[in-house]
């Protein structure tokens, strides 16, 4: 930029670059417009581990690409981040229960099937959410079916159609995991498996979860990391658009 | 003691029978007769670890109390040792998928209801079978049901019969040991859980199943050691005794 | 259905009761009446995970089916989720050593035998706590016998008649886990292990207990989760109607 | 069929039977027909833990059904099982690499696009035939990328018209797990990453490799259990028939 | 002691030095001023687990050595800290990113080329400033070069110029660890490896960036502890200064 | 019972002492008097995990026995505890680097040599104290030395007089507790070495620690859990009176 | 030195010996014949890891200073170890249950009391085997009390007196290593526990064992490393001489 | 290269694009010729993993090329591959310690100072020797301290001198993993330190020793992977070659 106001380079041929230019660099951050383009996602921004200041400068970055059409999705945010973001979003909406913030600039729908939400628990929502609205901020139609654990399968097979309905599943549980392998059996399509965190001595942090979930007899669970619901509803998003 | 205080014994004659009791010294093991006595369980040698002929040598002693009609259970047993004990008792009998070697001394049945020992995959065969004899040879009317792991449900809810005619159900289960919560969601009676050894990577030698089931969802599921089928029998006996 | 088909029941009548049965979907959570009823179990919220608002309404919908003389139990509560239950139903009681919240509507005394709580420290107590409620509130004669650990051998030996008195026991301890061994060898009836989370450096938690319950040297121990108090007294509970 | 061959039932109620009928019951083993109908698989076997006979029993089952075309795959076979399988159906094939046989009977490519297996260093290249013969077998069109790791990040680069051409990419590798990540950033499409138990020392036979793919910090990432080739092929298959 | 014997230098005189070497005792600590003369290094003080007191009068030991040149630096420290440090000495620095105090007592360079400091994700900067701190303070030349993670591999090789720059590389990444092995190819120079704790999940505080790293496939990385920035930098320092 | 066989005491009088021996049973402990008289102990209560009440309601128990002279001491107490504690007894200290508490009531010293704690680092003197403070309660001479550790090794060879004074060695350190390794190579005397939570990252809150020094190439080391200072002073002082 | 005190030896002699000492450099060892004498110990060599050809050469070296009248011991050998070292000495002993050789060239007891080996089961007699032998070779009268295990309590009681006539206990078990727990309880002396690696599953090859004994409730507790029967003995011997 | 053969590329053309091209594809392996120029490395093939005759066809591959004069080593081998290397090669030479192939086919000196191996026991020599010969293969004068573990600190002492001469130090240690911090104290150059997985029990094939190595309180001690000898010499070689 130095060079263009030197005059050495000019406006136009600058643009053209910067068009092709794969990031920009904000200091701290090097924010890769492109990767939204390059694989359709929405922008995101993953904020914890990031102070309030620093995810609002990302997001004023997304945002001041005012011809962009893609929506901007903040992880792990919470109160303060959000009252940061709303600052430089006027339509910045936060969801506590998950600690997302959307801000919506598209409604397009660009997956080709439905993406289903299942969970085990009570205490899985938040991360299902997260998958959620991640899945739907992608441009997808997603649905969610909640408290369906193995231990009373009944609930599950009740709502049998809805899971035949699903182009792609993403499956949450915690403590033991088992619900993947349960659905998977119940299913021909590919199902993305969420361990989370919930639990209490032996599942440590989501681990039991995760390792029953790795095991998997059923062949068509796919695992991502513990309490991931956004990298889930990403890849099921990469899927959906296939 | 109370017979000697009242007379119907006499010092010396007790004094001799302590010697023997409650336990009896074979210089490298202690074999506790009384402890079949006092749990009703049949006289058990762990295999593993003893030389067969230190096997034998316990069976001998064991047998060599003829009015004792327990029987005489050998785990984790192979051919070598199935020779010695061979040699000490001829109506031994090897089971070689399980290592399991028995001497039946009494076909009578003291478990009030039946046991049933439910495993998910093939290679969890070894440890049910441990499972099922243990059963037997304490007394008790086992019956086992092969293969019927979670990723075709099917299976296991076209036998939901049988799961309810059993009084005490021991589930056997590898890689994501996801069976025994859902076994333990269809039936009110306790559920002893068998995490097996079988499956490979993350399945570390069982413990992924273990974890799994040490989490269960179901509420009438306990665990036992990884490939303990002994030891669930045992416990399913003692149940099933009450 | 057949019902239905066979004129007894109106279609309408039918959709009404479907709407409850066999599980009521309050939204976040599908209560499971019908557990409670299939297992004979008191009606159970686990309440870790969940806000005092969530609790409040599950305990609402369990309260709301008068002629049920269920017992209802939360678990994992603290004085927060207690307020919030404690307007829902007046005669709710809080237990704040073990975080239990109890609603009586039935003294009913359906378990066979005496359930006895035995736990090896002081810091033990809370866990044991929410065994000795839990299997009080599911209708069975309990007991408990405190402070017995294993480098004392005395105070056990001391209380050995009561041990002999239970038709199952409950085992609570941390660190090393070594009193359902002992207990193990001393009595013939079911022994349900519960580590504890107590201890410091290598106790990891409860994990050295944990791995060293389910190593236990005596045949009639069967293990639950780390500070599993409640799963205990399920499994005893059960044990005991049988 | 005894019922049949009695007359007991007629033929076409017995096929009408079959149709419906979940899985076929030969003792040790219920083989699930119906999976492979229901999911498009192959039918499969996984060899490990099975012996020789109990393996051709199960081909010889699938084998029987002339009337069906799908593929048969034994994975995790030796020279002895394919000895047994090869005595079952003469069309067997063994890949001594990967220890996968193949059984052909259909060419037909159901699959929509081009799988491609993309592997880091020379011992990856058993896991990636594992791979690269079940995507195959499984009517895709499937190639392969071998020794491209990281550290030479030219030989990776250099292939990325490859990479493009793909519309599932199955990425194997050992010790760090690192080329998920980087080949997740090239492409848009779902990669599905294999952690092998190559290496050695804090390798932890694939557990790091594992462990550093389920943290990628590329978002079209999931991942399957070690050296379970033969599983991310099964997802890539039912991702590529979408 | 060559001076002794020499005469140059009295007994007394000696033994008083003596006392006051090769350590200061204050007590509760050692001060090793000749670590820092041995090794060339700053003195250091690690702040965590210290009182404020306790740094401060570790500070005023080493300030209280007027004719000593070397700069003063202490690690893991936190503004209480640096108020009781700035008390002692006026010229002290914090730099709240890192948790590091810098008391700068001379510029000089001592080292031979330039120290580069890589990082991989906005949640690695502290570390990698308090290596960049730390090499500066050690009289090197070192800059840095952020957010160049390796799902974004154009980022990295954007900036190749800068990596072949360098005499020692620093490179800093937490999650899957992955950067480390693809500078390490990229360049022919030693690179030290610190593994940062962000990140969750299967993270694991760290530990799988740890074990990834040290499972590098390029041959010239070594490692150091989880967020050990300083002794990266310690050991750049001390390479450099070969 | 020697006051029993001089009639000092009557029988029955006895018998109804011994029913309140080996052990107080003050409801939720069982204060066991008897093991201080056995071992030589002094009379301790561990802090953590009892309410402030609890510990000074055992306290209380203890200091009533006014005929004893054994020392009291509490550990991983903290103010609040003390502050109970001093209401029980004014002669109460508290010693807050370590959490201690400690009344004395008799000075005697009955172990029969010096007993040595030596520690690695500044952190790790809290747990130093509370093996100094226990080891001199006992009734032990107990000196200390601190911050020595190997990566100076001159600080240690330094003292290496006061090393051969010891009759037994307590040695602390974390990080990679190597100091008990060194220690041991130059001492004919018992080293009891105390891994201790300091540190950071793979130091594992002390597990590396305790590994290191459990595989420790000096065979005169012995290993206590993780900032058991209390439990090596009472191994010392149980060696030191033999 | 008291040589050259006295005269025998010359000054020059002496220096010139003493360069050769404290160790003897056989090229890929260094024999340290100090330590021996340092410590008390008999001379000893780790076989496992080393050659055949290797231990006999380190042998040699230590039979060679005939002078010497200290035990030699060879642990962890095997049979082809032991032919070795037999032709180097002649009254070399092999110890095919534990694996040690012994050339006892003292019959010398210079230990205080008596070292009691205790263990629990049939399997941990291997370990028991070498620090019972180990024990003796370094001059102490040691005695055995094998498989009193805790699930048999009254099997330990039976011999409380033997274990209150020992100076130290070793005490050896494997899988929920509790018995080092119950045996401090009963006795004043210091027990050194010696975890084994018998046991299957969740033993985990001794590391629950190892667990359960850095967590004993008991005091007089220490630890060594997992089957280390002769590190034990060392510890016990030293303290023996005290 | 069809290209050439077909005439449409000429040969000097392919033989230039050759010299560019970063690595030659010969099918199961891209041999990267270039990094050994890039790095001034020898040629290196690690055989774990890799058939004899996959080790002889890469290496056949390094020995066409004539003009070059890199060194060819082959590490992790077996008698088998060295039959098939010196096949491809007369001037291959094994060493069967640490299972090293070389194949020198140049004695020049690059390296700028002295590389140190020192190790702490005789079991470490393998990995010791490892390294050894990689920092002479490629181009350093290197040298050798054995037997040298902290546990007899004299021995290490003795050899200072040596220490002080080395420009880089490669540190080998199993067990404990204390020897690199010791080292690192008495050196100011950098300590590459290298975990063996030598030991047994709690040594946990080598992770005791890496654990300890990465919390060295020496601030000049970087770590790589278990028995990784090769990796540590590249890193000494390319610090040495600065």
């Amino acid at each position: 930029m130095e060079a263009v106001s030197k005059g050495k380079v000019g406006a136009s041929e600058a643009t053209a670059k910067l068009k092709h230019l794969p990031f920009e660099d904000i200091g701290f951050a090097k924010v890769d417009h492109h990767r939204a383009l390059r694989q359709g996602y929405a922008e995101v921004v993953f904020g914890k581990g990031k102070t309030a200041g620093q995810v609002a400068e990302i997001v004023r970055a997304m945002v001041r690409k005012k011809a962009s059409r893609q929506n901007i999705l903040v992880t792990r945010a919470d109160a303060k981040i959000y009252a940061a973001v709303k600052r430089v979003s006027g339509s910045a909406r936060f969801h506590p229960v998950s600690g997302v913030i959307t801000i919506e600039r598209s409604k397009e729908i660009t997956g080709k099937g439905m993406i289903l939400v299942v969970s085990a628990g009570t205490s899985d929502i938040p991360v299902a959410e997260e998958a959620l609205l991640t899945a739907q901020m992608m441009g997808n139609h997603a649905e969610h079916l909640y408290d369906v654990g193995v231990a009373g399968i009944h609930r599950l097979l009740e709502h049998r159609g809805m899971l035949t309905e699903a182009r792609v599943i993403i499956c949450i549980a915690g403590m033991e995991g088992a619900l993947p392998s349960v659905v998977g059996g119940l299913v021909p399509v590919p199902v993305i498996a969420v361990p989370t965190s919930t639990g209490y001595g032996a599942s440590f942090g989501g681990v039991t979860a995760l390792l029953g979930m790795l095991n998997s007899c059923a062949s068509n669970v796919t695992v991502v990391n513990i309490d991931n619901g956004f990298g889930a509803a990403c890849v099921a998003s990469c899927i959906n658009r296939l």
